[in-house]
Order: C-alpha cells, then sequence, then structure tokens
C-alpha cells in the first residue's frame, strides 16, 4: 500500500523545500519533486501545506494506575487522540511500585499497550533501589529496547527516589548508554508545604500550586543537574514549567553539560489564575504537577524553546474524570494529578509559536518531533522527512483554524485544558506506519496497529 | 582596672578617625580625642596604628572528637592562639551524635570549654530529628543564649542531616528566632565519589579533593537556600570554598534573599596545589572539607567579600597532629579532616585583603568582626569600638612584618597551613574583656577567663 | 538653641536602640538614656515613634531650565516640600550647556540655591569635553567641595555623553577622588525609537514607554560599568528602574566591582499602566526617563535594595505643570521630563518596604540616608544619629497613616504621581540643622536656612 | 567527471551513517550503500575514515591591505591553503575606507578574489553611513548575493563604527534580509588604554593583551546585542575570545534572542603566554584582536561550543610575514595585526574537540561547516553530505597524526601559530566543487577554480 503526498512544502528541523513524498508499506520511499503515484496509491493533496515528521509526544501516562484510580485514556483512546492531533508516537512511563521488579512492571506495561493505535515506547522509572534494580536495568536496555530511566525526586512516601538512588541509577544509566530522566519537585519541601496548609484549612484545589512554588522545581532540577554533571551523565528534565528551573539547565549547559529540557503544551499557554476559579471542579480539572505557574514563567518557556535550552514539548497527559478528581473535594492532596492535551500539542504549540514568529517552522519540527528522536535515539527512523524514515507524517494547514473543546476532542476525561481556545494551523492528514490515520476530520486510528518502538543504547560512536 | 589605647586610628565598619579609647573593666567607656587616663590606667601607644574590634573566628573546632581522635587544641591553647593573633571571640560548635540529645551535648561543651582564654559561644548541629530535638532546640533558646543551628548535609553514616532533618529543622529555629547554618556538600556524592577512588586505588590524599569537587558544594549550597527560601528564614552558609557555590548565594541575595556566606582565611589564600606535594604527610596536612581549591576560586572568594556577598571570614580551626593525620595513611577517607588559622587569619585577609586593595580597613574590620556581631545578635556588645561595647580590642600596626610559621605559632599540633608566608599587618596588642591579653609579642592569655556569650533570639522588632 | 528628642527608638544603620536625642546649635550633641533637657530646650515627645536620621534624596532637580522651560519648584518650595516629607538634605544637579563652562554653570546653580531652605550639594554634569572641562572638574573638587560628576548617556544632540567624554571623564574623576555617576539610557536607542514612533503616527504619551525599553537602559548600564572597570574607578547608576540594568550592577558586584544603584521611590511603586490612561494630561504627568516599568521590574527593585545591589532611594524630582507637560501634546518627544516626590519618598519607601516585611528599620535607614551619606563621603556628618553629628533628624510614626494627594502637598506644579496612594508611617517632625522644620502637620521651612554642603574628595586613606 | 568516494562513514550535523558518496560535475548525487563507479570515476578509498561535509571557515582575509601593508596570503595562496586543510570555502570581508562607496570596494575585492582556488563569498563592511551607503546595501543584497554585513566597534579614527552608523546599518540590514555582523571591541577604551601604555614607556608586544582586556570585548558585544535586541534583528559576533563576551550572548539566547557566536581555532587553544616571549619577534607574530587570553577563557569557548552559545569556528586568517610584523617594534599599535589558521582549522578542531570527547564527530560538522552554511543561507548548498548539495567534501583520518609547522604549511608568512602541535585526526582528501583538490598530502589547487557564492537573503519563509 502506498501513500503519495503531492504538492506541499517538506519542513524538516534544518530546512523547508517544495516536494512530494512517497510512502509505500510503513516507510518513507521517496522526497522529491513530481514524484509520480504508484498504481493504487492513496493521493493526499498537500497544496498550500506543511508536510512535517509526525509529532512525539515524550511523556504520556495512558491507562495510568495513580492516587488510587486509573487515567481515563487507555493506550487505545490516548493514542487514538494522538493521531488526530498529528502525533505519530508517545513515550509513555513504566512506574513500579517500590519494590516491584522493574521487570515486572515492564510486562504489564508492555501488555496494557498493546491496544495502542500509535507507536508507543517506554521510559521507565526507577522509585527504589537494590541489586535487582540494577540488573533489571541490563536487562532493559540490552534486551529491550530502553534508553532512558525515569527518576521522581517528588512524591514522598510513595515514589520518590532520594540522593542514593539518584546517584546509582545515573551510574547505572551511564554504565548502559541510556539517559536519566528527572521529574524535579523538592518532595520534601512538597510534602512540608502540604501539611502547613492542610494545618491551616487551606484545602481545595488553590492550595496545590502554593504547595509547590516554583523554588521547589528549581532546587531539584538544580540537583538532578549537579548529579550528572559530577557523575558525567547527560540528563533529561521532564515539564520543566518554570523560570528558575529553567535557569539551573541554561547554566549548565553555558558550561558545556549535556541537558536537556521538556516543556509541556500546557505549561506554554495556561497560566495559574485557573486555580482560584470561583468552581473547584474546574480548578481541580487543572492539578498537575508541577503546576501552571503565572504568566512570567510562559514567556521564560518560549525564550527557553527559541534559545535551545529548552528541547522538547509534550502533554504529561494523563486524563481523569470530574469524578475521579472529586476525590480530592475535601484535600487538595488527593486530587488524581494530570490533565490532557495528548491532541491539542502539535496545534498549541505551532500558533502560539509560529503564528506569534517565536518559532520558525523547521524549529516547530525540532521541538514537536526531531529532537525527541535525536536525544532518545530513534533518529533518523523517527523524526525526519527522508527516504528511509518511518512513513510518520502530518500534513499541516497553516491557515485552517479551529475551536479547541471537549464537546469535539477524542480524549477521553470530558474535559479539555484549552477550552475555548482558537488555533491557526491545524493537521489536516497524519500517516502513521504509513497508513492514512486521521484524514480531514476523520479518525481511521486501529486499536493494535501501534507498535513498540525499541530504542538502542547510546554507543560511544554515535555521532 | 583601666587600659587607655591612645593615638590611634579607630577603625569601625563604617568609618575610621583619630580617637583614644578608654577601656574600664571589662567594657570601653569613652572613645574620643585626648581622653586622659584614670589613675593606674595601662597605656598602650597606638601612634600610627589602626584600633580595631577584636576579631571573631565564627567557625572553630577546639577540642572536637572527631573520626576517633580529638584535635590537637583544646578550649585554652585554641583560644589563646586566638588572642595572639588579635581575634577575642570564637564561635565553637556542640555537635551531638546521632540520637544523642542536644542538651546533653550541650553541657559537655560548656564543660570542655570552661577553661577558655577568650570569649566563645556555640552553634548547636543538628544531626538527627525527633521531637526531643524539636523541644531542645526551644530550650537552647530561651534559656541558653544558643540562636543558631549547623547543619552537616556532608558526612553519610556519620552526622549528615537529610532533607527531612534540614527542612524541620529551619522551619523550627525560623519558629524560635534562630538562624540555620549550613556545612554544604552533597554527602551522597562525595561518598560516592569515595568509593569509586578507592576502587580505582586511588587513596593517598591527593584523592581528597577529586571526592569533593565544586559542584558537589554548590549542589548542596543551592538546595539549603533554596529550602531556607520557601520557607522564609535566613540562613548561613559555613565555608564557601568556591565559585559556583558562591554564585548560588549571590543569585538567592540577588532575589532579596537573606542569605549569609563564611570564607575562610585558608579557602582565600591556599590552592590545591599542596594535594599533589610529593610528602604524603605534608598533603595530608591539608585535608579539610570542604577542600583548597584552584586559584580561580580564590579570586571568586575574595570577589564575593568585596561584592557583599560573603560576609564573615573564619578558620574552620581544627588542629590534628601528623601521627592523627596518618591513621588515614592507606586510606584519604580516614585522615582526621582540619586544619588550623585561628591565630593567622587577621594577618592573612589583612595582608591578602587590604595591601591588594581589595578591602579598604572599614571592610576589613566588617568582615572579620562586625558582620558576624551583627548576623549573630551580639552587636554592638562585640563588633564595634564605642563606648558601653565589649573592651575586646585589637591594635593593628600595618607596617609590621611577620613570617608566619608552625616554628612561631601558639597554637598546637605542630604545623601551620601558611608555613612561610610573609604578612604585612599585625596585632601588637589584643585586650580582651578589658585586659591586655597579648602585647608586643608576649601573650598573657589567662585559663578560663574567657566568659560564654549569650547570643539573644532574634525579634521581628530588631532592626 | 536646644532640641531634646524624648523617648523615641534611635533607628541607625546599624542598629536600633531606646535613647533620647539632644540637638544643640546645628548638631547632635548626645544620644543616650534619660537626658536632661537644658534651659529652653524645646522638647519633642518621640514615644512609640522612630528616631532616624534625616533623609536625604541623591536625585532632584529644582529649578531646572529644561526642554525649553522651568521645573515648577524652586529651590524654595522644593526643599520645604523635602523638609515636609523627612528629608533635610538634596542633591541637585549643576547642568552646564555644551561648550558652557563648568565652573559657569556652578556659580549659576549656587546663586539660584541660596534660598534653599533645607541642605543641598550638587553633582556636576559633564556634558561636553575640552581641557577646560578637565581643569574645572579639578576647581571644583579642590576647592568647590564637588565629589561626584554626572554623565547623561540619553539626549541626543543635547546633554549626551559620548564614550570619549565617559572614558576621559571618570579618568579624571579617578585622578581627582570623585565618583562617576550616569543616566544610563543609550541615546542613539532612543533617538531611532522615537523617530519611528513618530513617523508611524504614535506621537502621544503611551509612545514614550515603547521609545525607552529596558534594554536601552541596561545597554547603556553595562557599559559605564564596564567603562569604570576597565579604569579601575567605582561608579554610581543613577534611576535604576528595570530588572536588566539591575542584573547589569549585580553582576559587577559580584566580580568586586564598586558600583553603586539608586532606586526612585516612584519606580519602586507605579508601573507603566498609567501610560495607557485615556487621559492624555493624566498620562503626560507622569513622563519621566527612564519611563515607569511593569510590575515585574518593581519587584526586581525591591529585591535589589534588599540584596545589596541597589545602595540609595532618590525622587529625580522635576515637577512640570499640566500647561507645561502639554507643550508635548503632540509630540511625546516634547513633554518635558518630569515627576515630582521629594516630599513623599519616606513615606513611600517606608510603606511599601517596612511595612511589607522587605526593610528592617535600620535597612530603610541605610537605603533612605546612610548609604548615600557614605558613598558622597559625608559621613558621618549626616546619615547617623549620633554625637558630631549634624542635627537632621526625623521623628517617624510609624502607625499614623496619610493618604498622598496634590491638594495637600508643599511641592509645587499641581500633580501627584501617588495620589490617593494611603501610607502608614509618616514623619511627625523633622529637625533641619537643629531647628524644628516641620512638627505635626506644620511646615516651618525657613528661605535661605538651608547650607550649601562641601563634600571633600576621596582619599587613599578614607576607609 | 565523477568522484567516487568509498566505503567511508558520511558525517552530518545530524548523523553519521555508512555509505559510498558519488560527486558528479560539481555536485553530490548519491549517497548510500554500495554505489557504483561510473565509467572513468575517481575512487577515493575511504574506509575507515569519515566523509563529511568540507569546512566552512567563517572569517579570513586574503590579500587585506591593512595598517599600511597588505596580508602575505592572496586568495590563491589562502585558499590553496584552505584545501590542504579540508576547508572547502571561505568567507572574507570587502572592507571600504571611511566614504569609499560600498559597490567600488566590492568590485575591487572581487577582482582580487578571482585567482581563488575555492569557492569564496563576502561580508561587506559598513564603516560610515551617509545614504549612499543605504543604497549600495540593498544593491549588494538584491543583485550580488551578499547577506551579511560587518561592523567594527573597535579601530577608533580609521573603520570604527559608531552607535549611529550601528543603528543605522542594523536597521537596513533587518530591511533587506541581511544578518548584521560585529567585531566587538570598544574602541573608545582600547584607543584610552593604548595611549596610556604608550605613555608608561610599555611599547613592546606584552602591551597589546594589556589594552584589550576581556571587559573592552564583552561591553561592545553586550551593546550590538542590545541594539540587534531592541531593533529586532539577528546577529553574529565574530571571533569571540572570551568568557564575559560568551555570557553577553548566552544571557541574550537564553531570552530567546537570536544571537550567533564564532570561536576562533587559535582562541580556543592558545594561551596568552605567548605576548611574554622573551623573543619580540616572536610575540608580535600573535598579536591580533581580539588578542589571545588566559585558559580560563578556552575552556570557557569549548563550552559555548559545547552548550549551543556558539556555532562557527574560524580563523581571522590574516597573515603577515616578520618584516610587516616589525613595523610595529617600537610601537606594538603598529603591529599589523594577523595571524593565519585556515590551512590548520579543521585539525586543531577536531584535535582538541574531539579526540578529548568535548565534541562528537556530528557536533564537529555542525561547528566547521553546516551552522555557517545554515547562519548565512546557503545550505542545504554547503553544510551536509546529500545529494543535490555542492560536492565540497573532505575525507577524514581520524587516527592519522601531524605535526603543524611553518616549515610544511601552504599558507605564506612564514609562521605558525600552532608550530609544534600535534593532531590526531586529518584530512586525506579534499573534494571542492566535485574536484580532488587535495589528495594523501598532494596539493592539487588550482587558481581560478573558486567560484564566488552568492548568499540569497533571508525571506519569511526561510524555515
Amino acid at each position: 500500500m502506498s501513500v503519495l503526498i503531492r504538492g506541499g512544502t517538506v519542513v524538516n528541523a534544518d530546512r523547508a523545500f517544495r516536494a512530494d513524498v512517497l510512502c509505500s508499506g510503513d516507510k518513507i520511499v521517496a522526497v522529491g519533486e513530481n514524484l509520480e503515484a504508484p498504481a493504487g496509491a492513496t493521493i493526499v493533496d498537500a497544496g498550500g501545506q506543511y508536510v512535517m515528521p509526525g509529532g512525539i509526544d515524550t511523556h504520556t501516562h495512558m491507562q495510568l494506575p495513580f492516587m488510587g484510580t486509573v487515567t481515563a485514556d487507555d493506550f487505545y483512546t490516548g493514542t487514538a487522540a494522538a493521531l488526530a492531533g498529528g502525533t505519530t508516537t508517545i513515550m509513555d512511563f513504566v512506574i513500579p511500585d517500590p519494590k516491584q521488579p522493574l521487570m515486572d512492571a515492564f510486562r504489564t506495561w508492555r501488555g496494557w499497550a498493546e491496544k495502542s493505535a500509535a507507536d508507543y515506547t517506554f521510559h521507565v522509572a526507577v522509585t527504589w533501589w537494590d541489586e535487582s534494580v540494577h540488573a533489571d536495568m541490563g536487562t532493559l536496555v540490552r534486551e529491550h529496547g530502553v534508553n532512558s530511566f525515569k527518576h521522581f525526586m517528588a512524591y514522598k512516601n510513595a515514589i520518590m527516589a532520594d540522593d542514593e538512588t539518584l546517584v546509582k541509577s545515573f551510574k547505572r544509566a551511564l554504565e548502559l548508554g541510556a539517559i536519566p530522566t528527572v521529574h524535579a519537585e523538592n518532595g520534601e519541601l512538597v510534602y512540608q508545604l502540604q501539611r502547613e496548609l492542610l494545618a491551616k484549612g487551606i484545602r481545595g484545589p488553590e492550595a496545590h500550586p502554593l504547595s509547590r512554588p516554583p523554588a521547589v522545581e528549581a532546587e531539584a532540577a538544580n540537583r538532578a543537574i549537579a548529579i550528572a554533571g559530577v557523575l558525567g551523565t547527560p540528563v533529561y528534565i521532564v515539564h520543566v514549567s518554570c523560570a528558575e528551573s529553567l535557569e539551573a539547565i541554561a547554566r549548565a549547559r553555558a558550561h558545556g553539560q549535556r541537558v536537556y529540557g521538556e516543556a509541556l503544551a500546557g505549561h506554554l499557554v495556561i497560566d495559574d489564575s485557573v486555580y482560584n476559579n470561583p468552581d473547584p471542579a474546574f480548578a481541580r480539572a487543572f492539578v498537575m504537577s508541577p503546576p501552571f505557574r503565572s504568566s512570567h514563567h510562559q514567556t521564560a518557556l518560549w525564550q527557553g524553546l527559541q534559545g535551545g535550552n529548552l528541547h522538547t514539548t509534550a502533554t504529561d497527559h494523563c486524563t481523569f474524570c470530574a469524578e475521579q478528581k472529586a476525590m480530592g473535594a475535601d484535600d487538595f492532596t488527593r486530587i488524581p494529578n494530570g490533565c490532557g492535551g495528548v491532541e491539542e500539542r502539535m496545534a498549541v504549540v505551532w500558533d502560539a509559536g509560529v503564528n506569534s514568529g517565536r518559532l520558525t517552522p523547521s524549529e516547530f519540527v525540532r521541538v514537536t518531533s526531531t529532537n525527541a528522536a535525536q536525544i532518545f535515539n530513534i533518529y533518523p527512523r523517527k523524526g525526519v522527512v527522508a527516504a528511509g524514515a518511518d512513513a510518520d507524517i502530518v500534513v499541516w494547514d497553516p491557515e485552517a483554524t479551529r475551536t479547541l473543546s471537549a464537546a469535539t476532542q477524542h480524549s477521553k476525561g470530558g474535559f479539555n485544558v484549552f477550552e475555548g481556545r482558537s488555533v491557526r494551523g491545524v493537521p489536516t492528514h497524519t500517516v502513521a506506519a504509513g497508513k492514512l490515520a486521521y484524514a480531514n476530520g476523520e479518525l481511521r486510528a486501529e486499536q493494535g496497529a501501534g507498535r513498540y518502538v525499541e530504542r538502542p543504547a547510546f554507543s560511544a560512536t554515535t555521532a
């Protein structure tokens, strides 16, 4: 089966140029002018549109059991929503319980993910430490295509990794050619602030951001970077939400350290006024960690993407419905943390980034796809429109507009953090593994069509 | 008994002016021109000299049981050496063993210190946490004149305070009107690096600085500052030794946070080449933590003192003799950490600071005495030459020179880290509590003459 | 004639303490407990109040011919207003026209200032360069008590100093023991932006801040600091209004350079929304340079005062009435630049600084009086409540409140940039040169009572 | 005519992969595995070697009339030397005298350059300003393929551009889609320092670095960046030599500004001890501006390349022989400024960058070729090994070693600043415009074979 995308402007991270793109099987087989359509090929007219590598969302949680419940989106509905938004690969997380063998958790998540409609891969969390964890990290890298390990510096008394675990796991990752990633928040401070707020009777969602101020995030980011620097390993900071945390990254990078940062679409455009909404159910819907910040921080995050101190955009897609969020009605620390976005990320980043002049189209490709593929070592299989690459492509109409809404989204959970936001620039077609998964509003996501993507370890000869 | 210091230039933190100074009992009773000498007064001719507040060394360890041995200087010999160098007050440390009640340790140290020749006071270390520690902190502040608590972020498996202890103790200190202080080094990283170096067979003193690179110190400084910032308490970083750590302080201060930093005389003028001395006994003599650094860092520390990001100078005086240091002959992690300096600090800082043009005489007074008195709330009892203040005075000859040497020092331990260093600017007389304790080379230190100095809690009305 | 201030809390830069203060003639003669009132002494009851050094406003323009008109306040009305607000000394500016001999201008200003009700002194501007300027600088320092020279980096085609003038004048100041000060804005960029805005038809007061963005100020501050650093002279940046400019100061100070910064009371509390007021006359009243900034910058300025990167507070008091401001009704570049504040500064800084917890009372004294006296070398004659100092004192009621308004102000011009602002903490009495110049709302300012204050050159022996 | 490069590893900026490369005419026509050699093709065996885009040296001065003499290398000898070192394109400078029409100068340089053996293109300097300059800039961009204009902020009384010229030229460049570049040194300060040094009798080459300290460079870099930022144009800083200047770039980039920085091979590895060589002729040979710096700055420059704050490497190749340098024997300000390097850059950057682990091979390509091609808008014609690109290729043996020396160099001038430096990693073959210009030590440079490379203006649609 072939798909010929005709008449568009191919946008890669390094440049944009007029070309047709021919996909055959699950690969791109030709990129050039005036390509001929093979017999039976599906033709996509990309006139006036951009043809870009499919989005990679480096941070999702589908079907996640968390805080006593399970997210609304499973791997099928979540990846289907992704495809509708132009994202063709998600990077999800295997999160073992403390004491649970990593391999057990990994197998469980692999099983859950089989229903995915789009390609997927896993960061594996290191939430505790003993010799078996050390051994399982080796097995995962060598035999299962895992090259990144996640560490939560928050969530005390649950999955928080202490300094000893960070040091040992970072060192092990370095040996194996894997990259450590961190959720950077000082869990001890968060815990103390939560206790204080509850003690003062401040129990609603407005307390959530007060328990997680920027300094709490910046401290942890700085600590993870310092540990990585001392050990000589690269490090990747997930969901950088504030100026102070970004500054820690910029400082380290300015000294030549290999530090990477991820921004969430939500953090880029939503501010913390949502927590003061008179409707607590509305406010609860925005409870995630790190929380949304004041507009000053959004400006900083965009500058981070522009100046090369932030590298990827993601969503931390982790949807809960209103009933689930209501579990924390009387105690903000029990509100399941998480918001959606996997479907909206590409359009939100384009609209607020490219239309505003902050990013060129090539820079958009870099921060939505190419950098992720390079950092996590699946480039040029992913992240570029070129012969030989996976046929993961989004055709983008820069002039079409859409209003984002829960009413029209494919994601579950019944809420949209971007509700009412109007964007100019939307996907018209998504090709995933060579198949048209989305076309002009019609979602053709197929349960189980997504493949597990193995990511090789980094080696000394990796350029 | 009276002492009249005649004909000198009084130097205080705010200005210098010609005046005589009359001491009666243990107080200064008059500062003015042409004061008349009471009957029987001792007259000190200060012509051509500076008359300055006696030095305050904010960081000493006399008679410290540490790493299986006890320091060479006890409270008598150590304070006598201080007086010989123009320092009239030391701030030492009560360091409870983990699980030892703070009050027990406090009483022990109070007993040891009774033989002091100069005034002394104690920072009390919080090395563990439970409700009794919380209670004892209150007792110490309210009943025993303690207004500062020390936290070691290094020394894993011994006295290291984890984040939970830091958060709880800082918060408690804030409630009580006490200031937390920290030894900033990430103990987990130090431990890991020590293990790696030993495993590689790098066991000599040259390994010591490799196990404690600047990033290890800067991380901890940044963390302590972040915790203090989030909780709203001031914080004091002891022995800042590197540019990166200083930058963490400068960043916080630039954002208005009340952070104070201390530099050691040794760190200001000695570089890390000492660890590569072919004589391991020589190299071991310089083993202290944080270690000596490259000259780049010394430049930074001076800039910190000049620009107001560092506030005090101290010594971490903690002397061990060659035999004690030799305990770590085969394993650098067993070398007792510590160096001397209480006797030389004033001259070293004057010579390298004032003679070089980095500091004015008033700034010298600020960083050797006044700032310490203000930060630890014993100003204007200490830290200023003014009527009503304690008669703690050093008369300073800016033109006299001396060569520092173990051969001529009063301190015990048989080693001088400044050996052979020639200084211009030395004390000719030290008046402590109104008595001439040192005069033209003659040390008249009297065992037991020193008093325990109570430091009141800070209050909302403290200016 | 004597004044005894009884029962208050004396607040100096280094501490606060209960004491009476006795003034005799124009000096303070005693500070202590339970002072006895001389016969005929005026008694001021300071119970429950603070007794502080009179304010020093380091930046005023009384009776200034500027942009084709003359300010509304002359030296009498302006200094009278100052006294009503607790400020006892102003530092004004002699501004020669290009090619006008400095000595001529100096004599002119000296003549204008004779009617002053409060003490005054002059910074002299270097607006052009030739050998006569070089010579006159020497005369001013050696014979007329001038130790600071001002340089305008803005106002192209008028009084702007180019790099050559800056370099030569800074170097000359260093030789003479005087400190260079700068108005930091890149005049070339301002000029270009003004031309562009006018060309686009943006001619109202809303264009003013657009023609002077923070980067324009930060560039000039950085340049002046670099020149001073290379030449080895201290430098003082007047009216620092934005975070970026402050950062340039903080960077230099962190490297040990002697750089001082001044904040204006207006910049600390007023934001740039005033320029969008629908009433152009209202907006014009706020036109000054640098302009008011967004709230982000106000936060930064306070942090600068707290962290020691800014040192003084001033006003740039330079009042024009509505008719004068209307000269620029059709062209914002013709609006006479300037706002008032000399009367309100102390109360505004206290209310927004001390009541908020940002500054202690001693820090308030430092940034309103003591630092100015030390930087410009009139300490301890000014800037401290101590025997021997000038009897310039403000008695401050921290609980009294007032609403600032043009209706009740003593300053001329008919407008108050703080209109309607309510402050807690106001002067009840002002003693100037030993006389009660303001008491409980009654202003007793006396034309000609103010003295010209000579400021000696700095010398190598200055502490 | 065809060249087939067989069996190597192609290294591009985004990745490295095993592939053969076929060149036909002046283009690369195929990149892939097991390519078949056309009849008559020259076969290059690249087994065990890297196949990389030919180097682009963004900064050379061939045949430059400067300081009363002309450089030793003309466009033929200079470009021949470049080819021997793996550099296939140079970017030289047209430098009009003040008042000389830009078009006149441009034509003069175009004439001189016709003898080039390698491709070349020109930055055109704006050394003065009037309406004709404004017009000629338009002509150059629209009709002659110039998209970058150079500004000297140093060289007072010669080619120095003042702020007015900078502002007007930057603005004009923005209109035209060209990028301004700057030589960042404050010419006024340099001039003043030169005068002072000469006045003190310090006249030898050791005075050169004293007249151009880092602060002088950092000030100008910061100013150029500020002007560019205010006007909204990108800016490129040539020969960044010190940490302080780099920090100005990093600050701006961290705020999202499009600022680019260039490092010279010499500045990366040579320190300022050369100026203290007892042989003044040796010391003079290193006189260039900015001067060589202490090792601290070299570390910083490498970190800049690693962290993405510096983008290109160049040489400022500008050779003078010993007799020419001797013109300044009695006055360092008359030593013709300039050093060589066009032949050694690639090997020096590889050896010190890649062998040390600082840069991956792909990052080496980025900083020696690709970034230059992208910033100056000749990508993907240059800067990548891909079908359709110019056949400009260097075949690199990472294991071969060489000792750099004037005795073996092709460049003229008789001196090599890298004399005696041993490098591992050298070019074995250079293909330029499809022809083997250098092969295994044999230089086949052909006078006149180089082409003038037109660089199109940037446009809104440029990715």
